[in-house]
């Protein structure tokens, strides 16, 4: 067990599509010290891209299907475009990073999700993280920035959920390092009236999440992201922190945000 | 001085263009043994993606202005959908590869091009290869996968020539390995006429090239090329072979295209 912090935070459409939100995250970011790996997600620019492309956009339940098409846009913008400008911001700010998608060194290897009812198409669930690859990377003291792309090892390329990748790399490299897990959303943490910033609660464990979810005290969408905080930290991920990406620090230091703790 | 080999090898439109051309390349490069990198070029899909878009393609003397849509464009097209697949193709034959552009771990550092009479938009002549990070990955066991993107290291992307980068690479890592830069087109290596394949020119060393030269017996379009080519070996490449990429095995092995050596 090696005793080094890792820092794994996972930022969202709400910076990814604001230019100027990105740029002071970025500059932020960079100057955190020690190992530290950023899992961005999408925004709003695939959506634009097949918009302007004519590619009709499925979504079932929320939840965008991956037909070949928007495979290649999401590959394009999320590997592309976005991660290689978050690299690039990072150089120019002195953070040496390499942007990488979970095809790249066999980081993340997926499958193709199986669903009886719905074919979600292209869209991956992650089997393995090689944790071998990943850490000689940090250990070459670089930062990750990781697309929300994997591949199933067969040659195919997958669309993963990017909560998701950042909680399996948590996961599996807690064997490696004392890893903080830190979600980074629009609210300043989770609330108990999504309407109210004042409803911030500071610290959510076991227990408290039952009284929450039992009193349905809690937004309901925050639910399955609880669940899986709680899940993260059985694996061994020693702090899971939700909160607001212009106040990362802040939440870093549990001045802010919610801390999720068994 | 590393006595290791190490294989560069650039393929251009011809290969990336055609999906059965590309894996069936990949299937066997992926079967080269020892340290290995991959420069790709671009092909037609970022015109495609260009006119489908109605974003106007300026040509200036066969080159392509670069402006800040365009930019876009190539960084999703060459570092997203392009760099991706090769990647995800080279793992599914047990190749373990890691697919990077110029900003990545800040491996090629390049400055706008300056030129008084042209604005050529974001393209980036090189100005240096960082050969550290470079042959960290390699001694990890990666092929190196580059797309032909490189930044400022101020935060702005910048288009390059994907020849130039394979060559400025090649250089760079002579004080580390034994390379030999491998350049795949279309055409089976250097002809006297470009439009009869019995024309090949075996090896060309400067003796020849200057005879060819004077004598007008070498395609012009062939003349920057070999120039470069020389000054690669000049810089301490071992050797520098011009040939089909379907035949790169056997360019390897000195079987067929063009040898330019000193």
């Amino acid at each position: 067990m090696n005793e080094q912090p890792l820092h794994i935070i996972k930022v969202g459409g709400n910076i990814i599509d604001d230019d100027q939100k990105l740029q002071a995250f970025l500059a932020s970011f960079a100057t955190l010290k020690g190992k530290k790996i950023l899992v961005h997600g999408g925004g709003k620019l695939a959506t634009k891209l097949a918009a302007d492309l004519h590619i009709p956009q499925q979504m079932v339940e929320g939840r965008r299907i991956t037909d070949a098409d928007t495979l290649k846009i999401v590959t394009m913008v999320y590997a592309g475009y976005i991660n290689k400008n978050i690299v690039s911001i990072l150089q120019s700010h002195g953070c040496s990073s390499i942007g990488l998608c979970g095809a790249d060194a066999n980081i993340i290897q997926a499958h193709k999700r199986v669903n009886a009812t719905l074919d979600f198409g292209f869209v991956g669930d992650v089997d393995n993280i090689d944790t071998a690859r990943l850490s000689g990377l940090l250990e070459m003291g670089l930062t990750v920035v990781m697309a929300p792309i994997t591949h199933d090892g067969k040659g195919q390329l997958l669309n993963t959920n990017a909560d998701t990748i950042a909680q399996e790399i948590a996961k599996a490299l807690s064997d490696h390092y004392q890893t903080t897990l830190i979600f980074c959303f629009e609210k300043p943490g989770v609330l108990m009236d999504a309407e109210d910033e004042n409803t911030l609660i500071p610290i959510i464990d076991p227990d408290t999440f039952k009284k929450l979810k039992s009193e349905q005290k809690i937004f309901a969408g925050m639910i399955p992201k609880l669940e899986n905080a709680f899940k993260a930290l059985e694996s061994g991920v020693k702090k899971v922190v939700i909160g607001n990406a212009e106040a990362w620090d802040q939440l870093i230091a549990g001045k802010t945000g919610t801390t999720i703790s068994l």
